[in-house]
C-alpha cells in the first residue's frame, strides 16, 4: 500500500521534472530575441509537459486514470478507478507564452474525487530557479522543507499591507457587463490579478497572498491547491455559479461512484473558491460579496 | 562630458549594486521560515537599497541632485542643478514584503525634467536570478544585451492571448466607489495587476504587457520606465486626473525653471499614464477610456 507521502514525493519528482523541461522553454535564457511568440509553439510544451508527467504516471500506476488539461477532447476513457490524477502542465500559460515568469506546474492525485496528495512548482528567482510546494492528506504543506503553517495570520493584516487576488474573470474586474456589484468586504487588501490560479494557490499557502476568490476554473487547476491550503491550516469555501458560499471544500463531486460517467463530469467540472488565511476567512461572510 | 550611453551605463551599476542586496533579503532564501514580515524590516531594506544608489551617485556626481523614494519628509534642498536623479529603491514593497517575486529597482536621470538615461532591476528565474532592463534617449532600450523593439507588435494581440496591466489603484478595478464607468476600449486584453510599476514597464518594453493603464505614480516610479518604452518605439500618453489624454510624454514638468520650487514640485509630482505598443495605442481613443 503506497501511503499518501510516498504519493507526495512521487509528484515532487513528476514537477521537477517537466519544470526543467518548461523553465528551459522560457524565453530560451534570453538568448533569443523577444519576439511574439506562436501560440502553437506554446501548445507544444503544454504537451510535451504533460507527456513527461503521463509517462512517468503510468509506468508507475498503470491502473490509475488521469485528467490532463491538454487531453484531446475525443480521448477515450477505458476503465475506471478509484485513483484519478489531474495535471495541468503549465498553469498560466498565457503568462509563459507572453514571458512573464508567473506560471505553474500543477498535479494531485484524487481518490474518489478527494484529493490526497500533490505538489506544485514555480519559477523562482533563487539559485535552483524554482520553488516546489508539496502536500499529503494529514501530513501537512511544505514549500521546499519549510512547513506551511496559515492558522496564525493577523486577521488585521488585509487593512494594512495585505495582498488579496482575484481571476482576470472575476466580477471585480471591470464588471460593468457582468450584472455583479462587490460588496466592500471582497474590495480589502491591496488587489493582485496574477494569471494563474495553482500559482496564486502556491502563493496563498505560504501567506504571501491572504485571501484569494479563484477562478471559475478546472479540476487539474485545483487540485493540488485546494488540498495545500486546507493542509496548511488554510480556508477553503467552495462558491456556486453565482458567488455564494456551499460550504468546506472537501471534494470535487459528492456522492461519488465509480462509473464512466464520473470520469466524464470531473473532466468537465468548473469551479470557484474563497481561499485564504482561516481568521480573515471567518471575518467574511462570502453571502455578502456579490 | 558624459554621454547619454555612459550615464546609462553607469545605472546598471548602480542597480546591480543594489539589487544584490535586495535579493539577498528576499525571504534570505528561504533558510528562514515564511512569518508575517515587519513593516520596519522593509523600510530597513528600502532605505539601505537607496543609500547604496545614493552614496555612489554623490561620489561620481557631488553637484547633482537626488529625490527618492525613501527621503525623509523633512530633507533639505541645498543648490540646484539642471541634473535630477529620481531612485525607486524597491518599487512593489507589498509584493517584496509578503513574498511575491514582482518587485523591481528603478533609477533614472533627468536633463531639465526630462528622462535621459534609466535602467530597471526585477528579479527573474534565471542563472544570475536578475535581469536589467537599460535604456538612454536617443540609444534604444535593452534587456540584458537584447535591443528592445516594440513598432512591429500586432495590433490585435490583446484579442488573442495578449496581455493588458492595471494599477490596483486604477477605476476598472472595483469600481464602485470612483464614480467611473471604464469603457469596452480600455477592458481588453488578458487583466492583469502586477502591483509595481516599474516592473510593468519593464514587461511592456519587451512586449510581455501589450497595454497598461499606469499609475497614479510619483517620479521615481516613471523615471526610467517611460524613457525605456519611448526608446523601444513604444508609445506614452500622459492622463490627468480624469484619465484624459494630454499628448504623447516628453518631459515631468512643462516649462522647466532652474530653481528650488522646481525641485519641490518634482518631489510632489503625481501623474498616471496609458502606455504600450504604438499598434495598439493608435487603435484606442485615450479619451473614450472613462
Amino acid at each position: 500500500m503506497v501511503t499518501n507521502n510516498e504519493l507526495k514525493r512521487f509528484i515532487i519528482g513528476l514537477v521537477k521534472e517537466a519544470g526543467k523541461y518548461v523553465l528551459n522553454s522560457f524565453e530560451g535564457e534570453f538568448e533569443v530575441s523577444f519576439k511574439d511568440r506562436k501560440n502553437n509553439l506554446v501548445t507544444e510544451i503544454d504537451k510535451k509537459s504533460q507527456l513527461i508527467i503521463e509517462k512517468i504516471i503510468i509506468s508507475n500506476f498503470p491502473e490509475h486514470k488521469i485528467i490532463g488539461e491538454e487531453d484531446q477532447k475525443d480521448k477515450k476513457i477505458e476503465g475506471i478507478s478509484e485513483y484519478v490524477w489531474v495535471i495541468d502542465p503549465i498553469d498560466g500559460t498565457t503568462n509563459f507564452v507572453n514571458g512573464i515568469p508567473n506560471f505553474s506546474i500543477s498535479v494531485a492525485i484524487l481518490k474518489n474525487c478527494e484529493p490526497i496528495a500533490g505538489a506544485i512548482w514555480i519559477p523562482w528567482p533563487n539559485k535552483k530557479r524554482y520553488l516546489i510546494f508539496s502536500t499529503a492528506k494529514g501530513e501537512g504543506s511544505w514549500a521546499n522543507n519549510v512547513r506551511l503553517n496559515l492558522s496564525g495570520s493577523d486577521p488585521n493584516s488585509l487593512d494594512s499591507g495585505g495582498i488579496s487576488s482575484y481571476s482576470s474573470l472575476s466580477p471585480i474586474i471591470g464588471n460593468q457587463d457582468r450584472n455583479i456589484i462587490p460588496s466592500k468586504e471582497i474590495l480589502r487588501g491591496e488587489k493582485r490579478v496574477i494569471g494563474s490560479v495553482a500559482y496564486e494557490m502556491a502563493m496563498i499557502s505560504k501567506g504571501a497572498i491572504k485571501f484569494a476568490l479563484l477562478g471559475p476554473a478546472y479540476i487539474w487547476d485545483f487540485g493540488a491547491g485546494l488540498l495545500m491550503i486546507k493542509e496548511a491550516n488554510g480556508s477553503v469555501i467552495a462558491l456556486d455559479s453565482n458567488y455564494s458560499s456551499t460550504g468546506e471544500f472537501r471534494s470535487f463531486l459528492s456522492g461519488f461512484e465509480l462509473n464512466k460517467k464520473t470520469l466524464s463530469n470531473m473532466r468537465n467540472w468548473e469551479g470557484q473558491f474563497l481561499v485564504g488565511s482561516p481568521n480573515i476567512i471567518n471575518l467574511a461572510d462570502s453571502k455578502k460579496f456579490v
